[in-house]
């Protein structure tokens, strides 16, 4: 195993030292329990959004928290879920009268302990929401979750439900839009290579050197199938068309694409994907009017991509396009 | 080799292909030759900000083409040159009237094509200054170069200057400013994986499986040593002690600290990178004031990190702060 790292015992806290340290004008972090906190929360009368998951992802989620999308974000040790006393810490640190919004990713474990977190937060008077992201078609059902996989989707529901927060909305407003975010994105991925977890020391899964995996979870889980390495375009099409079929998208919608770098692919390549993205939605009279192309949701040095669809309306757009200051995600600030 | 690719001849063309079509509202590309232009070139008055060189290096430079930073990028091929044709064409694309300052990495090929697509320019009346960046301290003289590489204080050079442009600053202002970024700033890089060129098939050099090269170039060229590898505080000391030795920076200094990816580096990586450097540089007395982390010059999937220090004062401090668009930097617009 070839890390940038001291112990494996310690690179989560280490690099939520470093956090803290490189945006301290953005964001604060808890230590006992671990939590990223928007530098002056709680926002009073603004509804609170929390979300939180295994790391190794990053940019999320942490990456997510300041002004203009997360309040709070609760680290996991690597691709394991976060502690329900992190999520209450997170819930009550960013309560500002408004209530809280969780936005949990549908994995068996982050749904159990955002409930439970939830439930203890609402005990102590604080009115919580959860919305569930479940938006990956690879899988119905998958090791650590029933029912589809939350990915990319979460990235761009943060985003929209930050800005909705921001500019004051309710608590069932945000949350309305957090479910309507999810309704209209689907998301599907692949692995080149498989990531190695530190405690664990050796890859997830092993891939042959001929070999991808289409439908990859965003820790390795098993997707659709191994197949022999394609054409970037013949992997677009492996992952758009099932995207496409789903929602469905049609001609004439407007979407929002995302082409997501799972870690350890360069940019270059991204850009030939999104190339080859471009041409297959214009081809179906998909029209893609918002784009973001980056690693934002990855799986430690993973290669491979995913591809998330948003469809857009004008409501959807002005909130994407509404200012953001995180150091993960950044414009109009 | 596993790539997200279709033909390796084809990797540049599409993944300029997907520049244009991803960000048409900040930037064009003219096909030519290949020139990355600002949307709204030639700005009048303004004074033109041209860099270039060998693609693979992503989002650098095309990715910084927008307000606030360059005005034009020409890419070469896979670690290889741009022409002096794309660097006149990108050259009159941009000249305003107010002359153009080519930024220029300190390897041998591209000095001289830059030298000679200076001398075309202002055969046709352009003035035309040119700034060398040699800001890794790796080595005297490498592959490629006489003198030191050119390699991280080129990102914060195309940043400072282009938001110095920006403010109506003349083209020998602008250019003493680059002098000044390069005169006070630092970097060296580290592998622990080597990288593919598309077109080569195979990787550029072999490590290793408990090894990692110290000094490394961003086109994979050879460091100052090849040893085991090493737990990330041992990796900062490595690179950060020749930097701060070099210039030297000295305790009360304030610096703006870059943490940068090879492009195949989780990002959590660089985070614990940045907390061993943020004591490191503590220890001896100077403050980080401003930061940069993630991958912005990076040498397509290697994995690794390069740091770079840039001493700072108020006006330099001033031009990075000021706001820029492009889409691979991004803040304040």
């Amino acid at each position: 195993m070839k890390k940038l790292i001291n112990d494996p015992a310690d690179v989560v806290k280490e690099a939520l030292q470093g956090v803290a340290e490189a945006h301290g004008d953005r964001l604060r972090v808890l230590t006992d329990p671990y939590v990223v906190v928007r530098a002056d929360a709680p926002v009073q009368g603004k509804v609170g959004l929390l979300s939180g998951g295994g790391s190794g992802h990053e940019p999320m989620h942490g990456g997510f928290v300041g002004p203009g999308m997360l309040d709070a974000a609760c680290p996991g040790e690597v691709f394991t879920s976060p502690t329900p006393d992190q999520m209450l810490a997170g819930t009550k640190a960013i309560d500002g009268g408004a209530g809280v919004l969780h936005i949990v990713k549908n994995y068996t474990g982050d749904i159990l302990n955002f409930e439970m977190a939830a439930d203890l937060a609402r005990e102590e008077g604080i009115e919580v929401e959860a919305v569930v992201i479940d938006d990956d078609v690879a899988v119905q059902d998958s090791l650590y979750t029933a029912g589809r996989r939350g990915v990319g989707a979460t990235v761009l529901a943060e985003k929209i439900c930050g800005a909705a927060a921001e500019q004051g909305q309710s608590l069932a407003e945000v949350a309305d839009l957090c479910r309507k975010v999810n309704a209209n994105a689907r998301s599907m991925g692949m692995a080149l290579t498989s990531c190695t977890v530190p405690a664990a020391g050796k890859p997830t899964f092993e891939l042959g050197a001929q070999e991808m995996e289409i439908g990859i979870g965003i820790h390795g889980e098993p997707g659709r199938e191994r197949r022999a390495v394609a054409p970037a375009r013949e992997v677009v099409e492996l992952l758009a068309t099932p995207i496409v079929d789903d929602l469905p998208f049609s001609s004439g919608d407007r979407v929002l694409a995302f082409v997501n770098g799972m870690g350890g692919t360069p940019l270059i390549e991204l850009y030939i994907v999104y190339n080859d993205l471009y041409r297959f939605l214009g081809d179906r009279g998909i029209e893609i009017s918002r784009n973001l192309i980056g690693p934002y949701i990855t799986s430690l040095e993973m290669q491979g991509c995913s591809i998330t669809l948003l469809k857009l309306d004008d409501e959807l757009t002005a909130f994407w396009d509404a200012p953001v200051n995180t150091p993960g995600l950044r414009w109009g600030a």
